[in-house]
């Protein structure tokens, strides 16, 4: 078990909420995180689905699901003018924040937590812990398994580490990669 | 928190197991008993490939999948023979147990649990007690988390009692209801 | 072009029909014979919703859809009491009839058809000479081109000749396959 | 039967095809329009999916897919430089024109064919006229049918007239109507 805090978000816009949202202060919660790309066919044909379901399932001040659009191709294609489209017309209803421009293609939280592409998942626990780093599809059945977990977790109780899926990058159905 | 034991199954013929398999035997696992009958088109189409997923997905010895063939209806279209032809033919990996024939059309065991139709998925915690009952379609998303909750349970930190949901019957996308 | 009249089915008992369907009777319409086995997961998944969806979208006086029962396995499985009960659970709409035994495992209709397996799909132009034969899952984009090819066509003016496959057995997602 | 060639393309870019595409220059073949918005989800979801298949399922030298951006909401978020993104990494491979903004928000083309939103799916016989305008979702079986019934026409034996369906707008699954 990691007992370092995950990274903090570095966001430079928010979508969906009306303050900025910083892990810190959602301690006590679990907290998913969706990294996508509003291009990316994998994030809107499964990532972005399965996470608006997670918001919708679990009560919201248990878990929190927070959408991070994670631009590292495209730049000029998906700003924030475009992803505000497209969150109205996908009818996304968690907090989205447009993660901060780094100084090479890769934004600066995908580069603190090491994404190998989009989507990725990221579950972190009551205590600000990241748990869990998946890329690519994550069927139902093992994301509902790894939030049960965590939501009745117990401090100095847990039990699952998820591996850390570490692959290469373009868009194909599965999302797209880094190179 | 029902304190009492799920009753015990009554079966009166076993496939896929070289021995009868009784709930008692099976304490400090989890248990997920799916009751289908073969000609249930939501049994077919949803809950025993959400079983075999199950199955297919969580450690053997940590939770057991059992399928449960609860007769209520065309009994003559339904006998052993022609189920032993349908999960071969479907492939079902997991333990099925002919419910036993009761006084009226009802099985047994389907009685005992007090079940409105199939398919109808039951959970029963490490304890043997029983801590979920739904009738009909259920979302991978939940069963997963009512999975990872179970699984991670300790003795006395019990956490959740799902509602047993009651309906009426007649077989549609979503099941068979007794009426 | 084969100029010689689709093989006459052989058929020992009717469900959804009056009386006996012959295909010399259904001169003038598009004739489509679904060849299914009701535990055949392939003929259940994809065949027979497809068979429904043309029996609803097309007039049943241009275009006359038959399901024909082929058992050539589990014979004690899928007897006509089987079937029945599971025509009614999936509400198979359209005629069905049960194939006639023949003096091998193989029924009198799929061996004069020389079908490879089940599902087959066997589409007779008005003027009821066979066009087309397709083992397995075909995409409702081609079937929707043929029925309309079909439809349109003139005496005389027949255009198209589809492959008519042959294949080997044992049921997976595509169907049951003759060995 | 509108014996008027269905109105000319009125195109400001086109991605795809070395050159303009004009309806004049494909007479002969059958041609399908699949007019969308890049951020509508019921374009995405079904009608590209559908214009993709038909791409890939029928010669090229028969029936012309053409795809059309009809931006008329989002003007700002929908540019072509976000669509280039977009038709790479979707993988859409035949040709696309952008509708040639009009005086209003409506772009010309989409004003000329009187169209009610999208996704609509624009079927032009051989002859150069319009024979079906499909506004929201159709079945992959009846697109196969119309296709198939122009395809094998012969002039002067033309035989059905699809209904021009006209609604009203918001985006939903179905697609991005207009008010």
């Amino acid at each position: 078990m990691n007992e370092t805090p995950a990274p903090e978000l570095h966001v430079s816009q928010w979508f969906n909420s009306p303050e900025d949202l910083r892990l810190a202060d959602l301690r006590g919660r679990v907290v998913m995180i969706e990294a996508f790309q509003m291009l990316c066919p994998g994030c809107v044909a499964h990532g972005l689905p399965q996470a608006q379901a997670v918001h919708q399932a679990f009560p919201q001040d248990k878990i929190s699901v927070i959408g991070l659009h994670c631009v590292f191709e495209h730049h000029a294609a998906m700003t924030p003018v475009s992803l505000e489209a497209f969150l109205y017309e996908y009818r996304i209803a968690f907090p989205v924040g447009v993660d901060l421009t780094g100084n090479d293609a890769l934004p600066q939280t995908m580069a603190a937590y090491e994404m190998q592409g989009t989507p990725t998942l990221i579950l972190i626990d009551k205590q600000g812990r990241r748990r869990a780093q998946y890329f690519g599809q994550i069927p139902d059945l093992r994301l509902g398994h790894d939030i049960g977990l965590l939501l009745s977790e117990l401090p100095g109780k847990e039990s699952f580490e998820a591996p850390v899926t570490k692959e290469e990058t373009r868009c194909d159905e599965e999302g797209c990669r880094l190179e």
